[in-house]
């Protein structure tokens, strides 16, 4: 997927919202748990409700990994499903990944080839040589944790740095804006601290943010507009628990499509303010 | 296992050597890829030549993701042979994991009954909320990157923080450290920079040390054992391509045993050192 190929996208849905995948096999409906791939079944009904609303879809790997080798193949076949159902669709990987030069090109492997995903977050911690690899692979994205919006960002990723006022976050997104330009590389920047990404937009003006937190979490949508929004949208906000488990009668994708809708109404509504 | 279990396996065979089960399916001996599990094949063979030598194993989960579902296969099968082989083997899943509580949870059960592996590395980036998940399992550890040994540790991990003369690593290691004990905790210290290591035991004197980067790396034995060794010695050194790969042909079990053999009289010969 390319840089103008998303904005293009967005434009034609009215929106940047991506739907998290985070399927827990014990919070799905009690119908579907009967299925001999309850997780899958979930996941297509959920996509079938939400295609039109949605721009990005965003697994996270736990939910997959904590089931195995059967967790394995329903993440593949949903990346299939989606494939099938939207070729357009922005696939993320939400792995969080990290590791030295050979093991991260084996992952990289893993989630653009074995798997199709066009994006993969990953941890910074490591550095350059880490991320390197995933870059290698023509047309996907590195998506790097930069503010995420868990308590704990606390502990390390508001420390100061010696010599400037810059915290660790800000730096990590610095240093990873040289590694790769906006049409491969985006970060996460947690929406329950929309008062920071007005910070985060000075240093990287044109890429784009990975929102998480808006939701379950309790992020504003409207600040997050307010402070991180650029000339080609530059934002995705993902929403997982908040759409995938509103109900949890045999009518959950209908309720999940209302509150994915609500989501895409609202950012409709905000679409003047794009230039283009 | 505990911290004193640990260490009398440690005693009893006179090794501190962890064999690193990173098993690329291109690398192993052609006559295995005929078999119908190669890769169980061959880790079997390896954990037969070497499980009297080494008090730990370590399986870098990308080896096995990214062949998907049969690569999972093969690491649960890998952890089953060694616990029947060896009960009191430390097995560690190398997975730099790191992630939100819910998600974090998720990876604990994976890792932790899912997969019976006695510790997990996990990447600091995220904070104490993204660890204290996995140290809700009694008995098992976490093991923290605190230096790593690539070179993209300079990145990040040597940035120099405000207000003291700390590196980032030094002051995740402080934190982290805080978190949990030396029964419960473990932390990544490269070995491609032993003279680190005597500066992080002042920060850490009781904790493990899990050194990677000795063998293919590149790393000193003898600097790591000088700088790093407490008086329950402290320190599991990782060595995982210099033992798998000395040799592709059908005798690569006896070559892997050579080299571990190698590294284990290394460490016997400096026992005297280990007061008890």
């Amino acid at each position: 997927m390319t840089y103008e190929g998303l904005y293009e996208q967005i434009l034609k849905k009215r929106s940047f919202l991506c739907v998290g995948l985070d399927t827990d096999i014990r919070k799905i409906p009690s119908q579907l748990r009967k299925s001999s791939s309850p997780v899958l079944d979930f996941n297509r009904a959920i996509i079938d409700a939400t295609h039109d609303l949605a721009i990005a879809y965003k697994s996270n790997m736990a939910f997959y990994e904590s089931r195995g080798a059967a967790g394995w193949e329903d993440l593949a076949r949903t990346v299939e499903y989606i494939r099938a159902i939207d070729p357009s669709a922005f696939l993320i990987a939400d792995a969080k990944r990290g590791d030295i030069g050979n093991t991260a090109a084996l992952y990289a492997r893993t989630f653009f080839e074995e798997l199709d995903f066009d994006a993969v977050t990953l941890s910074p911690y490591m550095g350059e040589d880490s991320v390197r690899p995933f870059l290698e692979h023509s047309g996907k994205w590195v998506i790097l944790l930069g503010l995420t919006s868990n308590p704990g960002a606390e502990d390390f990723q508001f420390l100061r740095l010696q010599n400037g006022s810059m915290h660790l976050y800000e730096e990590v997104i610095r240093q990873g804006a040289a590694w790769a330009g906006p049409d491969r590389m985006m970060f996460v920047a947690g929406a329950t601290r929309a008062e920071l990404i007005s910070g985060i937009r000075r240093i990287i003006p044109d890429h784009f943010l990975l929102v998480p937190g808006i939701g379950a979490q309790g992020g504003s949508l409207v600040e997050v507009v307010r402070t991180g929004m650029n000339d080609h949208c530059g934002l995705i906000i993902n929403a997982s628990r908040s759409i995938l488990y509103a109900d949890d009668s045999a009518g959950f994708a209908g309720k999940a499509r209302e509150k994915a809708k609500e989501l895409q109404t609202a950012m409709s509504t905000i679409f003047p303010q794009i230039r283009h």
